[in-house]
């Protein structure tokens, strides 16, 4: 759905981006270019048709609304978008135009540009997660022995310590952050297969073109995956995981900062955030709010990756038009999480006193010695996160 | 995900639009201005006041970004809009503009003009809706009688009529079109309770107000429906149907469209329609691709609405947030349906001669009187449907 | 998924027991003799096969192994339940063995038993959902004005009262249990359309003979629903929005049983329950942790039941075989709802003291009048639940 | 659910028994003993213990009917398993009562007997996809070169060849055979955290005890993943994936196996496998039904896994509870999916003579030379299938 409004206050402004109009076509174009590129490295196409392509992609201006209109009488931008690039290209060299696309279908730009979107997005969010590993690290560590009450099934249980509490969120966002990177090596591939994945137009020279196409873009190589999509939803499951992480940690937060509890804030109460239109006085949690939406959110988005994967033969129908749309919004609910995740990194605030009175209130039956254990227990974690600390 | 290029090629402009920036703005103030003027008429504020919060709404220009760029902040559109608001009013009369949204709470607006932008989308869909009934009911009605295979488990089974084939499709849709009508008689209803859902600040007036604003934008009325959505959930849910049984239309049509099977085609070929980036002979059933790509969309849509439903308390963290999200969502996969229907409402191929030719060839075990029953079912059908047929 | 021990601690036992072997057996059984009767009736088949047929129908026994071994094999119970059912009836008349099953399909039999099986359990529930909407009541009418906070975003917000709370709580479900009801009029009907649905083998008797089966069975009767599933669907769906409700009473309980709020309990503390392995001093709100694991079992099974529903031609390939697992885990989730709204109707405890120190605590700046204004609100909740009051 | 029959003709024999209560008894039986050794090699518990431990453990027979019942009175089976358990080894050596599940929790028996049940399962489907990918293989090799249609949005594209097709299902089934071997490294993982996840009763004997545990158990080692799950999730998300690529191949036969094709089917004919009970003469593509049912039971169960893990603190209220019973789910959809690729290992019919009907047929535009692309395209998945070839 674009441009709904509502959604906007759960953006993260670079992600939303990543996938709009511009970003989109710069990506579908930066395919075309090294795609021909690649072709006339390969001796495929002349080398002066790849450089009229490249300077056509390089210059071309697309009125995405009329792109949009006519797309939809084939569901797929990349028929009216290849008509346009060709006139474009045939204006600097009428030979060149049938070079154009050569070789490729709908679903390589597509899908390609779909990654090449997706790419950024995962580098911030690398960034992102190992700074929030980070300053949950250092603060695991300042509270590894702050003794607080361990609550299971919603009812304080016995004591652990708010660095193991926070050591494990870290070690968890770690463990999302090294699955994602590992699953890009593959999941995030060019697409390159031609109308029926075959590449049949570039005879023995396919594999060699789409190997280049992958270089110069940054992307894996690997054979056309247009209807065996698992290394891709593979990544985007662990994107949901990541999700899923930071979901439970606005949870856990969310629930401490309950007044009655009072242990943790997700961040110094601040002017004019967590207002509210009604209230003066209320300082909500407005990221615990982007954590959990977005965790909300994912199971469906992966659910529905999923259901569109039961594609038909050699391109879905629907399917794969409609996991079009779906994976914008799984990275924008990564980014959403993200939002949450940088706010806790700058700014949690721990109290170790209530944290304290609370144990005392509600811990009666507890052994003293288990904070010990705990902390303990947060060392065992805080040694795998050694590479985060100082 | 607001403005994600890749997902425009599967929206119906009108539903899109309905939610975009401009048309949700609008409805934000025209809650604020009904809302105004019923508390005026009960004398919970003065009728200058409303007067000039009317005034304020109907020409205030909001800066969509900047609005965003704040509402990120309360995770909610509604806090900075009603600042604006309030600044507005207070250049007009000072005095109004403690008036402004007073009583209510973020909730209240955001929601109603959610209801609001989907209403005209309801209203249209009830419209497509209707008009692809009488069209199939009378392909129904024309093709009573014409034999065709029946496919049971995607294997030929015994002869059925195209008519009845037909005639279920319609009867579907005519049931999914009045069980939607009947749900928004209480699941398009105002929301409208104040910061807790009490209506504490306008005293005994709050019913009688609550009343007057939901006539005035001619919406249910209903008691706050902060935290418990179930109605407005039955009606999306309803809609989740409408989707369904559009896609399984969809689905039919592709598999007799098939041209080993070529008993159907979505529309007469045109040219430009379904057309392939790299292959000119090819007619895709794209209005299918539509509706399927609604239909696998769905499910997940529908599940994060329940999960989304799981509120804390007297406004949710996260569920109600991410649900501001998920409707334009939902409307928007009834609107990519609402597309396919219209095409094959206007146009779908019927071929009697391959049905008959299918029939011989693969249904050679079924006895010769069934097309008979089967054409007497699609009469009990067709009886059914008689208030479409002219 | 039969048999998997980890999942019985959530199960109600009645609920567990409809769908298992007898019940769902004598289920086929019963949908086979009204069946044979009916078509008795209408003339067309002898009324001493029906007498046959009813005779084996009342005393076959079915090993259920063997018949789960050949059902692999066809992805169908009725292939080998027919074909036992047929030998029993041939040693009783063997001119009858050829009625048996007469014009019907697989799916007759098994849908027609689903729906035969869901029936208790919804008139179960039916009857639950009325006690505790009483029992809710009645707190809710007893505590019209006994101040509490209210809660938003996790924070709290205004005085609201418990009564209001507890009203809603109650109107939600008592809207639930109405929705239910409406929808079993159309979305619990029989089942039979014969192969391909159009009764073919019973000429101009199809339509008497499938309304006799439905007036037998006490279900609607209603044209074959093979693959047209909305009005079934559609009745799940408000299931599921009961589940909802029910989670969500679940979880408000559940953070005010958490002993720094301390403001109600699912029960008195009894011995054994909500106990722990570990932890002898625990009472763990064990009644809202099956609320709540319904809840979120539901947007899965939901989801799972529209994706099953876009079905091929005249029977679904996969579709309808997986919905024949899911719709009693669907009835399974609203059993372990109800035994959720068993305990808090029979037991909720209320500390309007823990409530009034509480809200001094945190409701500073809140107008102490707003906890009038809610007990009005739950005054007008409370009118609508007259009928559930003493 | 427990025992619902009308799942069982889905269910796949050996992944049923490995959840049903003699094999989860089994397991939890086994992590008490192993628990209860390794706690005495690390001096923990008194040796003595220990043994009259392990004695109990291999002899206690435990009344399913009871042990559920009381269960249900804490949501976990643990409760009364450990109370029996304790019996029986106070009648062995009162002295040993005391050590029984000594420093553990609830979760810790049943989380690790679930990674019990599941490790045969997945070592089976191991194997099973192994065979798949084999016999798939070997059949991609036979038809490198075997012409037949492309086809993309249900339409006929260009020429592809059989072995091409096939190649890359076998590429697919054996790249998730590899992420799901990858992943249970860590995904497969004992659970052993005690009440809070500290292991705080076994002092620093903690890590080295959970060490012997998982060495004993044939699990990995990991520190106690009570609420962060996401390697667990990970090994569950590719087991979806893996029944997801079933299910696209399920799709890809069915399609195939419609007669108006014919180009392909699930095996030759056999005598009452995919009977119909009302007509003789079909031959259902039952394996078809099996592998598409479990693909579309998935998605909703892989959302359903996703929604549990937003867990509470130290233990969820829920969420933990509804994964229980999910998890046996799962693994039954890989059943599911393994029973339909047994079949197609053991007997997929290839019908080169209708694929070179069908093209001549429908591929009229198609350039001759695109089969040969397409064969050089299958020798490099075939390359990278050498593994599983003669």
């Amino acid at each position: 759905m674009a441009g709904s409004l509502a959604a906007r206050t759960l953006e993260r402004a670079s992600f939303a981006a990543a996938f709009e109009a511009p970003a989109y076509l710069r990506s579908m174009l930066a395919f075309e270019s090294a795609f021909a590129n690649a072709e006339a490295a390969e001796g495929v196409i002349p080398a002066e048709s790849a450089r009229a392509i490249g300077e056509a992609c390089s210059r071309l201006g697309l009125d995405v609304e009329s792109l949009v209109a006519e797309g939809k009488r084939s569901a797929s931008l990349a028929v009216p978008f290849v008509k346009r690039l060709t006139a474009a290209v045939s204006a600097i060299s009428p030979a060149a135009a049938k070079h154009v696309h050569f070789g490729a279908t709908s679903q390589d730009v597509l899908d390609t540009a779909m990654a090449l979107c997706l790419k950024p997005c995962l580098e911030e969010a690398d960034r992102a997660l190992e700074a929030a590993v980070r300053a949950l690290a250092a603060r695991a560590r300042e509270h590894r022995a702050t003794p607080m009450l361990g609550r299971t099934l919603m009812q304080p249980a016995l004591p652990i310590t708010a660095g193991l509490k926070i050591a494990r969120w870290a070690l968890a966002l770690a463990a999302d952050r090294e699955r994602i990177a590992e699953a890009q090596s593959t999941g995030l591939a060019v697409q390159l297969g031609g109308p029926v994945g075959a590449l049949e137009a570039l005879g023995d020279r396919g594999p060699a073109v789409r190997h280049r196409v992958a270089l110069a873009l940054g992307l894996a190589d690997a054979p056309s995956w247009h209807v065996h999509r698992n290394p891709w939803i593979d990544l985007l499951g662990r994107v949901a995981q990541a999700v899923l992480t930071a979901g439970k940690i606005a949870r856990d937060v969310s629930l401490l900062s309950q007044p009655e509890v009072g242990e943790m804030l997700e961040a110094p109460a601040r002017d004019g955030v967590g207002a509210s239109s009604s209230m003066p006085h209320k300082h909500n949690p407005v990221a615990c709010a982007h954590g959990l939406a977005a965790a909300l959110r994912m199971p469906g988005l992966l659910a529905t990756l999923h259901a569109c994967g039961l594609a038909e033969h050699e391109r879905a129908l629907g399917g794969w038009q409609a996991e079009l749309a779906l994976v914008p919004e799984i990275a924008g609910a990564l980014g959403t999480s993200l939002d949450f995740l940088d706010t806790i990194a700058g700014g949690l605030v721990v109290d170790a006193a209530r944290m304290r009175s609370n144990l005392e209130a509600h811990g009666g039956t507890a052994p003293g010695e288990a904070a010990g254990a705990s902390s303990a227990a947060a060392d065992e974690l805080l040694a795998r996160l050694a590479g985060y600390l100082p």
